[in-house]
């Protein structure tokens, strides 16, 4: 009885450390997941392709050309296919979404609030994300603050990295999910 | 002392096991509330009994009645009062806030992002979600992504049925809130 | 070995207690910031020094004056310098970057998604913040859902306090950032 108490307090003692970790500590992921979204901009001419549209805008701008000074004040609401690798016509997996908001007057930021709804033989359920993204930067961290299905009550980080863009009408997004807190 | 120990092991490795289950296991909400809200949208006429209206769309959409091709760009910001049971009329336990987002070209679909402010007897707190919410679906899961008050720091799921709905106007969501985060 | 195994047993039993505390106990952050943003409002004059400006009404409104009926259903973006004092023209230490929604006809309140950017030699990362702030109450608590960098996986509360305001242009937010899970 003592020895498994022993094996016990061991165990404990791993599982309390590794779900109150110090300061710094790398931590791994209980799961993680590449995927890409293709996002394609409505300009006025590209109904039928477009996964995007831009429906607000601060005074003086309109809906299909993105404001000047950095679009600033630009809300973009999407609908955007999520692939397994950076095809734009691979089968999609699932639906990228939400919105995205220019949020810079003197360079390119966004701040995204977004799911992905994911609907294949592999993933079934939806991760929901939200964050600031400093769109020149190579990589931005923002936080997965929720899921359901079979990413039930999953938190984690999602580093996302601008894959390509064409213009201002196209950009594909490589979003890397590591979930730290899995059910 | 060795029974305390093997006593202390015991609810240790309990709880324990619980903050670290296996995957697919069943859950038990460590609080549960169910709740009703209700959404008159103004459609230029019902300026007086309106709870939310539309404050974006699209290109060649207007801010009174629903785009078309689904709605696809409209945001609403609304402020619904809440009921525990399914009359429009009964006294008011809070009010969600927030806003929706239909973002979908080809279905209904619409992204959700908002707190109910309850300020009842029973409940005094927020409770703050966000998710995406396939309105044709019989019911939908949204993340519980934080609480403040009586909620402090809680995290779970919220299961959306759309109650009833009258046209274009009117809508009421029964919402059925599982906590498995409680502090 | 057995007094490790009761120290163990100790120590863990303590760390599984605050993980899993009963209601209404008093927990004590993990780590505090108390921090202040500044938010001009964009009126259609001042173009150079506004910090935020509204892209979304609803019908009848226009995008330089807030909405009659207590602003209802405007929709403000904002990117907003951050100082450690209450003084406009301190040195920022980040950016407040997202939106506001007011979204209430008979009093003054609004929807909160944002990010702290954190850029200084104390902190560099993002927190993740979303919540109803009902402005006339002297202070307001809303949802740290998450965060990046620093604030890894972060989540807790942020109080929120109107220091000071002038007009409909210019007001100015205390937030007092209470993390109760750090990682």
């Amino acid at each position: 009885m003592r020895a498994t108490c022993i094996l016990l307090c061991f165990f404990t003692f791993l599982v309390a450390s590794s779900a109150h970790p110090g300061k710094k500590k790398q931590y791994k992921p209980c799961k993680e997941l590449v995927l890409y979204f293709h996002d394609i901009i409505y300009n006025g001419q590209n109904a039928a392709n477009a996964t995007s549209a831009i429906v607000a805008a601060p005074e003086g701008a309109n809906l299909t050309i993105l404001a000047s000074q950095f679009h600033f004040g630009n809300i973009a609401v999407f609908d955007d296919p999520i692939t397994l690798d950076n095809n734009l016509h691979s089968p999609p997996v699932g639906r990228a979404q939400g919105m995205y908001i220019y949020d810079t007057k003197n360079t390119f930021t966004a701040w995204l609030g977004f799911s992905f709804v994911l609907n294949s033989t592999d993933h079934h359920g939806t991760v929901n994300f939200m964050g600031a993204d400093p769109t020149t930067l190579k990589t931005r961290d923002i936080s997965v603050v929720g899921g359901t299905g079979d990413f039930f009550m999953h938190r984690g980080i999602a580093t996302i990295a601008t894959d390509a863009y064409e213009g201002d009408v196209y950009f594909r997004l490589r979003v890397d999910i590591k979930f730290y807190e899995c059910w």
